[in-house]
């Protein structure tokens, strides 16, 4: 099939993306990432520990991975193009996910910001997937600001709450031409599923994987939800009825 | 994996049941359920046209699969248990779906009629699968009538208005030990999947495959959702959390 | 205004219903079903102590408020007919509520049960109330039976979780002549509200307002909300769209 | 009762705001901002005819109203701040609501152009009530930049679509130490309780009222159900709970 993702001039043939924290231990990502089929992975800077490559969590990447770096940590535009430009120097590649956030409570991004540091690292030759509080006028002068695509946020990081943030995700998929990767707040494959079904071209799913009890299951579930709720997108869902409509002829059938 | 659902004395390997209603034509319905991986299938026996072979749906059911003929046009208990052994004797196997219908807008069961029903066939040797609105109580009878499952509705028939009945579908899987067999209402497969996260035994979904423009990508979609929700549910789903919980790390990258 | 909720022979007023139970003490009551402007009170007749005054909760309902005693207790149509009759001839009139319930856990009623007992009943004279799992042909049989109104759940009794069976309370409110008063369940005023604007006909409201901190707020505040709902119903509430519609002009006012 | 909403240096008893957009005829507009017991009303100034008194918008708004120009038609900063100067011009106070919207479709506000206006109105003396997406980082900079209120978006204007922004308004409520006035989207009065419920200080309805059939009705029914979730806020909501619990005591009433 040839429905393919592409983001910078790459085609991902795998919708979901997933990240490296929150694990109990490093040693099961590799399975883990395996299982959930994923091709993207993102990983914050500061936990990659280049002097010790056993704690290096790169280590624990696929080669097949695309790295996408993220900027957690950086509460400023700049802080987030300094640390975008040591993870390219460090050989993680030119993609890089940016997070700025100040807010310690909710860890709700600084949209602002975020435009800053991706019109900077656009022109820079990066790869840019800005992560955002989902809201219109900002994904447009992201997609002016070069990005390859938008990361609005479904709920606060972390929080499996789910896609609490649907209506405004709704309008960025239906007016924005980038790819829309919802990010952060997903907690179960239905609501990786549902966000996918709405016309969501991918998304990233972290700690519902990283904490469940068996991660390489719940990989390979979310796997399986991102891909159904894909091709239901494109199979067409049925219209929402009313009333109710037989699926068996209703009436008549003894009494005829 | 040893995860099988057992009704009457089969253990099924898959638990997404389809059915054979609302077609655009006979002719993809085979290719439509191997898509599906459906191993049970509904289909009402007022449609079984046993004098005319080629227009008969049941040459259009894979052999693999469990027959399981509906008492669709049934009004009253008695015609549900007519068309059972009708259906019995015609050698579509001792499978019925009970459904007893007397409301022609919402299509919604007499739960009353349909415990008879379940208790004069599940004594005749019949494997009884009795179609309900959600109830506690009526679910309850059902165990003690000789039901082998209990199939609640999510919503009405054809509606594709999801799983709208959550909270008393939730406390069916709770609180009876029968296989809870969600049915009727589902329209996309996030909520399939919502129902397996829940702990639904299976689900049956036929309007929303037999109706959209490409039923064997839909029919594969619902495949995964279902399989998808229920990994979900094995591998133990995480916390939701009122307050973020970083995935990285996230102050003092930088700063310190 | 006219618009009256007729129950019975009697022209209510006030379309909320009250409760006596889980008070933390009786003397509260009188002020909290004033301010609820409450002219339905239901109470449990066993709790109902006729030989110390002092204790009978019936001495701190309001005298312009119509009793409506329960038969909470009962587990059968039989025990529940013995305890209205019992209320009859202890003069708190003629009106019950049917409650029968053998579920411990989350205190579900048996249909069945009430259906029979509310033929009983209306045979003899009572205005009959029966407090049902929502359920379109059980409330048609109580149409039968002679109920004077249909009293479905919104959720479990005093679990505060709102209008979990909105889905099916709709249909009722469609197909069924009678009064519909959604009872039980509701935790907020918005929730009360939202069940009016649907166009039930009234609400019954206890726990939410028994427990809440401050008594005698919270039952103005349901009553205020109640009121809201209807009127609002009665209005005609504005159609839901997909897209945004000016409230003022949008564009050209300072370009033109 | 003390429990006054205080903007600028204004108390408000009444925490429902309306507006006089989209209502069928003016001559309509006095009546139904007196039955909706309103003390703020927004207007958009570019419909505001200062040369025919008789359509003259603002001749038809009680005169115990705060008078709330909006900046409607405003689509940068610079525009929405000399639509402000006029508005204070032509008499009609130094509130001002901003919108600065460049989007057709969904009419969402351009956060950061509110911003700027926001800072440059305040240090002039206007009392500044911005409209915005809700977004945790854009409230904390609008609270430095010196407005007197935050009004987060419950989904696109006019759309009645209701709260659907409900997990960042909580947040912002949360956070923020304005006063957070939920404005856009609320389409019935249970929506606006639900808002008030979850602490809003205030909120705006326009269209739901305008577009009423009946007017009056509809104003009446938001100023309760705006009452109701304040007292309802204000009295302590009780807990939600997974199982039941009776309201009236269980078991062995008769069969003790």
């Amino acid at each position: 099939m040839s429905d393919k993702l592409i983001i910078g001039e790459e085609k991902l043939e795998n919708r979901l993306f997933t990240g490296t924290g929150k694990f109990p231990n490093q040693e099961i990502i590799p399975d883990t990432i395996k299982a959930a089929n994923s091709k993207v992975v993102t990983m914050a800077l500061r936990r990659v520990n280049f002097d010790t490559p056993e704690e290096n969590v790169i280590n624990y990447i696929p080669d097949n991975c695309r790295l996408l770096p993220n900027t957690s940590g950086a509460r400023t535009a700049e802080e987030a193009v300094r640390i975008a430009k040591i993870a390219r120097a460090a050989g993680c590649g030119n993609w890089i996910k940016i997070e700025v956030i100040s807010d310690n409570k909710y860890l709700l991004p600084d949209n602002q910001e975020t435009i800053k540091a991706t019109e900077i690292l656009a022109k820079e030759g990066f790869v840019v997937l800005p992560y955002v509080s989902p809201d219109l006028m900002v994904a447009k002068k992201l997609e002016e600001a070069g990005a390859a695509a938008v990361m609005p946020l479904g709920a606060p990081i972390g929080s499996n709450r789910g896609l609490k943030t649907k209506e405004l995700v709704r309008i960025l998929i239906d007016e924005i031409k980038l790819p829309i990767v919802v990010d952060a707040g997903i907690g179960k494959p239905s609501q990786a599923a549902e966000a996918m079904e709405m016309g969501a071209d991918a998304v990233l799913v972290n700690t519902a994987i990283a904490t469940a009890e068996d991660t390489v299951a719940m990989a390979r579930a979310f796997d399986r939800a991102v891909k159904a709720g894909r091709e239901a997108y494109l199979a067409g869902t049925g219209k929402v009825k009313n009333k109710a409509s037989a699926s068996s002829p209703l009436t008549g059938f003894l009494g005829e």
